[in-house]
C-alpha cells in the first residue's frame, strides 16, 4: 500500500499543492476483495497532502464502498470495481504505456492531455499486457533502469511541466 | 517524516534492488532533540526497502543515539549529531544544490560522483544558504516547477542514469 500512496503523490502533488490538472486512476488487484478502482482527481481533492498515512485512510474509507457503481467516497476520490478494461475505456487519449524496453520518453511526442499506464512492482499479467497493447498508442520508458511507479510517474511530469510550463 | 522518508526512497531505490552506489544523509533539525544527522549508505544497508514504516523503525533507532560521535546503529545506518556544516565538509565534491531558479540540470556538466544539497518543504534559513553557498559549485533547478525532494531526486538520479547507465 505505501508504493501505491507514495506513487499517487508522486501524480498528484507538487511542492505546496495538488496538481490540479492530473487525475490519478488506482486499480487494487490484491485480496481481500478485488477489484477495486480508485480515482483521485487533482482539481476536487480536499483532504489529501504529502502524509501518506492522511492518505491511507481516504483509501481505506473508498474501499468501504464494494459497489459496481462509482461513488464519490471523500471529496475528489471516487470507489468502484471497474477494471482494467473498463478504465481504459474510459481514460483520457490517448493512452501511452510506461514499461522497461519502451522508446525514450524524452523522443516521444506527447500532447498536454494524455493518460499513462504503469504497473506497481509487479509486471502486467499477459492479459493486462493485452488489454493495454489494444488501446495503447506508445510503449515509453523512463531511461535505463526499472524504477518504482512513484519515481517513473515524477519523471514523466517533469517532462510535462518542460514541454507544457505554466 | 513521512517526506523525509519519501525522499530517502527516491534516493537509495530502484524497482527490486538498492542504489548501491548511492549515500542519503538525512538532517533532521526539528524537536525534541535537534540536529540529528542520519546517513545510509546503499552498499551496506540490509534492513531497508520500499516500505516506509519499516524503514521509520530504522530512523527512530538511529535517533536512540544522540552522541556527536557517530555511530553504526543498524548495517548501513549511520547517527550522529553532526550538522550541515560537518557533512558538507565530508561529502563528496562537487557538490550542487537544488532548489528553484538555478541553471536546468540537463544543461549542466555532472561527473559520476557527486552530492547534491536540498532542503524539505521549507526553504534553507538563511545562515544555511550561506553554508551552502562555501561549498557548492552550481545551483540546479530540475524543472519549472517547485516540487517534493523526493521527486526531484527521482529526477536527478534518471538524469546520471542516462548519462552514466550500469
Amino acid at each position: 500500500m505505501d508504493l501505491l500512496l507514495t506513487a499517487a503523490n508522486a501524480a498528484l502533488l507538487v511542492a505546496h499543492d495538488l496538481r490540479r490538472d492530473s487525475e490519478c486512476i488506482l486499480i487494487l488487484l490484491g485480496p481481500p476483495d478485488p477489484t477495486r478502482t480508485i480515482r483521485l482527481l487533482g482539481n476536487q481533492l480536499q483532504f489529501y497532502g504529502p502524509d501518506i498515512r492522511g492518505n491511507a485512510g481516504l483509501i481505506r474509507k473508498a474501499l468501504r464502498h464494494g459497489s459496481r457503481l462509482e461513488r464519490e467516497t471523500s471529496p475528489g476520490v471516487f470507489a468502484s470495481r471497474r477494471g482494467l478494461s473498463e478504465v481504459l475505456e474510459a481514460s483520457t487519449e490517448p493512452i501511452v504505456q510506461l514499461r522497461e524496453g519502451g522508446k525514450d520518453i524524452r523522443s516521444v511526442e506527447l500532447p498536454h492531455d494524455v493518460s499513462f499506464v504503469l504497473s506497481d512492482s509487479v509486471d502486467l499479467s499477459e492479459d493486462e499486457e493485452a488489454i493495454v497493447a489494444g488501446r495503447r498508442v506508445a510503449v515509453c520508458s523512463v531511461g535505463p533502469r526499472s524504477l518504482h511507479a512513484s519515481d517513473a510517474i515524477a519523471i514523466v511530469h517533469n517532462e510535462l511541466d518542460r514541454r507544457y510550463p505554466g
